[in-house]
């Protein structure tokens, strides 16, 4: 990968953090408790996922029916800041932190008006959709996301540099 | 159809209303009203459909990854009386109201301390897993059922006794 | 009200089945049977419903937390006609079909460009958000939906004119 | 941590990995992947924490509504193991692993006929219903807890011990 120059990296910073999929909190968001409820924050971030493999150009619906690839989740640690509210309008983020030979690590916040709500890393495995048993990520796909994840970090020195979420 | 007796009739009173599937109310079912959220009696209803199902032999994960056979629902009438609150403990009934030769109805009811919550009827849909397309219901399948419904009006006489619950 | 002209029924058309909220269908709509489950579209139902509160200046959350008024959902009618599939963009609408002392009717609607997916009858019951009991909706707003209800139906005439979604 | 004898050691695994909660695995657990969503997986535990609380004598609906205590998911930290399917019975256990003047810690596991599908850590912070503020754990609860923690660990020595789940 070509070194991005300070103004390339500079370009790219708000992309890192881009809110890429938005709700307002509904009713079926909410417990009796007045608040979101937790694991809701999960499937906001889902979506976030989504929309960032969608802006890729890759279509998870056709990668499941067409070329048997599901992402499932292996693993999620998410820590809650303040709790959202009914008719809030929230903002979700999902940055591409680490791209491994099967798996994937996303850092994802969900902010109100720019104020943090909650944070969470997301690990992804690739699993073959007939079987469920792990695969590598496709060639095509990995080589993309690993562009993606070099960018974001702004260096091609490798692993470390490139889980920023993780440190 | 035939006047019940009052005997058939008070037989027929706890197999119409046996509680199939019984849950606590979790947080999660909950909304910020403080009550539960409208959809989830949809959800509870569907698990007493499943359990009334597998009492009859019939595993609908079997079904649909075997023999490419799904239910799926075609209409849904709901009615709330009352609503349900955090850690309630409420019972959901499933009773076959009708079978036809692609479509199943059943009438259901959610109640809490023998009071009624909500009662809806639920039509369900055969189609083949694989297309989506409506096909006939399996014949095993719907002589099995058939007997259900029949034993459940107190009467073999056909369709329009077959369903009390649309009277 | 002032009768409309045609003109001004016309224009009102668009209006009224207009799509108010659309989202993706992600992995955490559907079910195993590869399709989006039943109770999400009621789900879908209740943010097209609060969109359309949210455009006419009702904030439910406000409503709920400083004036102590809850919409329940009453009673519900949906049917089925076509299934949804991981990553469709779908629409819903939501049309006032009927606004009573303390009920609300509406008419609303799931599709998939263009081709209808869902529709539904949702009631709902304005009660008071401390005590859960039927309360008259507040005349502020209840004279604000019944001009938005008579517009729709570009007639004066009343309750039978002011549910076309029910005849 | 003191080293646990064997005896010890013994004792605490059918406690440590009791289930308090236990479902079959319906429709609307399921994704189109054919397998249990991955947030489902906190609603479940939670239900198994509140049937720890609850069988401590703690009902979480009164809580809430009586003394405006409410516990709050703060952070979760969750693996998958091996994916529930559609029908599946599955078990899910919640160990108290600490607790703390404001905040509790579970320990909790997801099980099928034995066999671990996913483990996760799940922090509780305890806040005031009606501020959504964070306040000490009542001191009755407190204390009740403190002892449950105590007693799981096989040792009254303190903080470091009662997190065994974190080592």
């Amino acid at each position: 990968m070509k070194r991005a120059t300070e103004a390339e990296a500079a370009a790219r910073v708000p992309e890192a953090s881009r809110v890429l999929w938005s709700t307002r909190v509904y009713y079926q968001h909410t417990d009796a408790g007045g608040v979101v409820f937790h694991s809701r924050y999960l499937d906001f971030m889902e979506c976030a996922r989504t929309e960032l493999l969608q802006s890729l150009g890759f279509d998870i619906g056709q990668l499941a029916r067409e070329r048997h690839v599901l992402f499932m989740v292996y693993s999620a640690t998410i820590d809650f800041a303040r709790p959202a509210l009914l008719n809030d309008t929230i903002g979700v983020s999902a940055r591409l932190a680490k791209v491994g030979r099967a798996r994937l690590v996303f850092r994802q916040e969900v902010t109100r008006s720019g104020e943090l709500l909650a944070s969470g890393d997301i690990t992804l495995a690739c699993v073959d959709a007939r079987t469920l048993k792990p695969v590598a990520v496709p060639s095509g796909i990995r080589e993309c996301l690993e562009e993606l994840a070099d960018s974001l970090t702004g260096s091609a020195s490798g692993t470390s540099a490139a889980m920023p979420g993780q440190s």
